[in-house]
């Protein structure tokens, strides 16, 4: 296809369910002329504490069905999907696929002085130590402090990100990471920055926290930019949404966490793919 | 096949997870002699947050994987399952299938004296209402009381059954309950069981807790005899236990709900099925 179509071709986004929302919002903002195809694997969530081989199932079965909407690049919103899956879909498909651990970890780094960075995300990104990995490869020097909170996704799903039990929950999960010495923590799950407040105002002004969806939106533009496929249509991009599993609930949460309502939202059966 | 071939053939049981343990369990309490196979769906886990026809569509792949394993009967150890898939896939087997849900309201109707019952479920469970459903069948006056309690199953699942902060996620959920005429309470999902405890005293006495895994496994004993298919081979049965993801962890947690030590689980793609 030629590259005028292919510029006018939707990016792919995907999570597990509703957290990737928190990047699409942010690609939908840096790039406001993107088409965006959204999937969220609501069938199946959580990822966080299922394993590796069951995540590269599900995350090639999505490319599969992304790529029958003909997207011209892919962003895995998802960090347990990025760290567990990342590397070995990138091998499979010709088009751009990008994670969001590299952006949140060059984050990270830019913004740390002491070199201590923690980390909080689902037990299988903590488990495979990939946010450890891509910090000291950019900083040899820096310490990683990983903590496990598989808890923060149902409080989120669940409706309790608001509610005074997540402050609870933070300070059992968080209150070793606030003894340590860092002066910079990942928000290492797509789901999380939906705690943002709670977390920023827990550890308070000594610590920076890293949303990795700013820096995720930054990658996916210049990774535009440099396959010459950025959509430069001068019309607002259009947005469709899908999931595995009860569309409604989805399209009531997608509206209260993007700045628009969301018409509706489509479930097709992700194990045909 | 003979009848005596088929006595010997074991009872698939299965739920979305760990949960239906506490059934299983039950079922080797009281049928010592049955050889079963258990399922846990850990690849989808939870149910209870998902659609009606996922639900059904995850019961019949897994019912296939089962008479697999040429089982004589089916017990389906969960209550979202019970709710929304029992009386579709009875329909479509040969061999008996039960659910958790009719023995539930039985032993409820049974010791409720003034009629009045709680129950505590899924989204999925209660949003159905086939608990009231089939509690008014056979006491059509009584007034049933349902509450989701989305958060139960990921604080069991993460550990936190015995952990304080369980006790505040109890009285967010149940206090209105506490304050109606209730005088029995159905744990209406197969994790809660594991809360049993602490429901218990937040109750206190003038609420009896209706488990329903004990009247399961009497009624898997009845259906089993009135269809001439009870082992009686006088051997201790053999358990036999698979899962769609992480094989390890679950063997963990089932060796800390079964009164032994589970060797080994198998895990399969129940996608295929």
């Amino acid at each position: 296809m030629g590259n005028a179509k292919k510029n006018y071709a939707p990016v792919g986004v995907f999570d597990s369910g509703v957290g990737g929302l928190t990047v699409a919002r942010e690609i939908m903002r840096q790039l406001p002329e993107e088409n965006v195809v959204y999937f969220g694997d609501t069938a199946r969530v959580p990822y966080g504490s299922k394993s590796k081989n069951n995540i590269i199932r599900f995350s090639r079965q999505i490319i599969r069905f992304l790529l029958t909407k003909e997207v011209k690049a892919i962003v895995i919103a998802c960090n347990t999907a990025s760290a567990l899956a990342l590397e070995t879909v990138q091998e499979e498909v010709d088009i751009p696929v990008i994670g969001v651990i590299e952006p949140g970890a060059r984050a990270a780094v830019r913004e740390t002085k002491n070199g201590c960075i923690g980390v909080a995300g689902t037990e299988a990104t903590i488990r495979s130590q990939t946010y450890t990995r891509v910090i000291q490869r950019l900083r040899p020097d820096a310490r990683v402090i990983g903590k496990a909170c598989p808890l923060f996704v149902p409080l989120v799903e669940e409706g309790f990100a608001k509610h005074p039990i997540t402050e609870e929950v933070i300070d059992i999960y968080l209150s070793e990471m606030k003894k340590t010495d860092i002066d910079t923590m990942i928000l290492g799950c797509t789901h999380y920055p939906l705690l943002r407040s709670r977390i920023i105002s827990y550890f308070g002004e000594a610590v920076h926290i890293v949303n990795p969806a700013y820096e995720t939106a930054m990658d996916l533009k210049a990774v535009l930019e440099e396959n010459g496929i950025r959509n430069d249509s001068g019309q607002p991009g259009t947005y469709r949404f899908y999931v595995s599993d009860a569309a409604e609930k989805f399209t009531e949460f997608a509206g209260s966490i993007l700045p628009y309502d969301v018409d509706a939202t489509r479930q097709i059966n992700i194990e045909e793919y």
